[in-house]
């Protein structure tokens, strides 16, 4: 993502964001230290660190900048907890107190690398679902040929609906739009198969939706061609969402190790990764997910980023710049404001019929989250 | 695979393959090649051509050996019709004439490059399911830093159910055992979480299913850990096996090409690679899937295999040989052993319960697999 590209409109306008400084394998300490950075470089976003006082200040290894503030929290959520029993015991976690400095209007964002289920769990009973949102999803920016690609749901609900990936496709637009800097974004379904409405019942009646939709719909796309794809936002069940993305970090860690090792058993190795030294750095920087910041959970009353466990500072900054650029692009209220304007379960700019379609009843989105039980999404 | 750990009993036991000559980017020419040294190379196999006489005496250059002989065949499914229609159309195409020889006894497996919906629609429809199979299922070999595991539904059919997962666990515990070699194998669900019992609707009744049967199941996996998982059988449906298996081909093509590009760019990048040949080689050995031969459809009457579409010489050759070991490990006939005893719908060895709770009207395969559209699976 090009942070440069956010929208000039509000682009000074200063936000908050609330920091789970508890969450995370390298919690405090990294997370501390990469959102101080960011909250030095600009000095017009206010930083929330939220957690064990004691052990942020010992983390930051120093007086804190002076938007920086500390929100005192209780226990902390640990990797191996079921999110939804978790989130009953610890009402004073520090992901629940983030989440509830944005609900009581203290803070415009949270970010947290901490224990995902719960994250999504802790965003959806807290801050809830916006009016017309049948069910949250969860987004990245997934790393293509062409640049990154908002990709969702990769872990919020599965067990999805056509009418759910269809309003997974007017999130996944207005993210694209508004944060990534992608004018006129064009949408397909991961299916497959090519042909557009080739798939699953669920991505038949997507497609039957998207087509009598205002939106810039495209088609199917498959999974040998989404690394070149051309589409800017490609939607898909959390299923197949999550172990896409997953299986996308396993497979090329797996092919970049192995290059590794090879590197290191040759006679010359040495000197052949000399020789390559800048290319190497060319495919590294092309694969560098750390700048993407994290991932969006869209479709709830206030910007949530969830980012990588593993995080250390560089994505934890990249975290909270990222954030930021989502409450300053207004992203919950434009989601909001497109959803209700042509009334519960109808989407503006739908021709007649294609909203009337959509399920009345919502899918019991807190349910579902609440019952994902694990680590990462 | 590796084809000398076929089980020894019947391991010498001559089979027949139905050979597609006319199906495929580069019918008939690699086609018939392939076949031709398939046939030299193991004078007690017969391979049967089946197309269009003159052009595959042509491709063959020469006198054919006396263990191949020409089945003629009228018309050819091409790559942009609909199954569906095309084989009502074309009842004397070649995929049919195939499949018809295994129908009449005159052939034990069939081999095809062609169109690979109307090849999966051609068995389903000529050959029919196996008894108490409610849904065939496309399998691949999946490529993992130990070895292939056998990776099934990627295409036949979706909008499958827990008791098709279930039952695609039994297929695949089949072809892993006998065909693959595996001793005792494995099986795993593909999910968006590692934690047993994670997933969608469909993984928890099949969770539920495979816990209480005899097969050795172990739970989830999820994508990331794919490549490096210890499973011999990993189970989805067709949306998330065949998006998978095609995001695994073009992921890792997309890395390889730019890193063909880096060390062509590099002003000393010949050298480097002249340095790192050996290991390079190593690497291209391990993703090396034309030795795989091609993708089992398990559960229909008789021993289908299709291959990929770019296929040549090589992996034509492979694909006779694996469609061979197949036939020759009776896997057709193990799978209807397999679902017959306990009568239909019931597995043998499940513990009381389980099988009775399976659905008692098969899905309409016929109509899905008929209904996919387009080329490859």
């Amino acid at each position: 993502m090009d942070l440069a590209s956010v929208r000039t409109t509000d682009a000074q306008r200063p936000v908050r964001v609330a920091v789970d400084a508890m969450g995370g394998d390298h919690a405090p300490l990294e997370i501390v230290i990469g959102a101080v950075a960011h909250a030095r470089e600009t000095p017009s976003d206010e930083v929330i660190l939220v957690g064990d006082e004691d052990r942020i200040r010992a983390a930051a290894g120093g007086p804190l900048p002076s938007n920086v503030s500390v929100e005192r929290s209780g226990s902390v959520i640990e990797m191996d907890e079921a999110p939804a029993a978790a989130l009953r015991a610890k009402k004073d976690s520090s992901i629940v107190v983030a989440m509830d400095l944005v609900k009581r209007g203290r803070a415009d964002a949270v970010l947290t690398a901490g224990h995902t289920g719960a994250g999504m769990a802790a965003a959806v009973l807290r801050l809830g679902r916006l009016p017309g949102v049948d069910r949250p999803a969860l987004a990245v920016q997934l790393i293509t040929s062409k640049g990154p690609m908002v990709f969702l749901d990769i872990g919020a609900n599965p067990d999805s609906t056509g009418e759910n990936l269809y309003q997974y496709a007017h999130m996944g637009t207005l993210f694209a739009e508004r944060v990534a800097g992608v004018s006129a974004p064009t949408v397909a379904l991961l299916s497959l198969g090519e042909e557009k409405g080739k798939g699953d019942a669920r991505v038949q009646r997507a497609t039957a939706l998207l087509d009598a939709s205002t939106l810039r719909f495209i088609g199917n796309v498959e999974g040998k061609d989404l690394v070149h794809h051309p589409a800017d936002v490609v939607v898909c069940d959390a299923m197949l969402g999550n172990v896409t993305m997953k299986f996308f970090e396993g497979l090329s860690s797996y092919i970049f190790d192995l290059l590794r090792e090879e590197f290191r058993r040759a006679p010359r190795g040495p000197i052949a990764y000399a020789l390559m030294r800048p290319g190497i750095a060319r495919i590294r920087a092309k694969f560098d997910y750390e700048r993407l910041g994290g991932s969006p959970l869209l479709g709830v009353r206030g910007t949530v980023l969830i980012t990588h466990g593993r995080s250390r500072r560089r994505m934890i900054g990249y975290g909270v710049a990222v954030a930021a650029a989502a409450a300053r692009a207004r992203i919950p209220e434009l989601i909001a404001e497109a959803f209700a304007e042509g009334g519960p379960g109808r989407l503006p700019g739908d021709r007649p019929g294609a909203g009337a379609a959509m399920s009345p009843e919502p899918a019991p989105a807190e349910a579902s989250i609440a019952a994902s039980e694990g680590g990462e999404p």
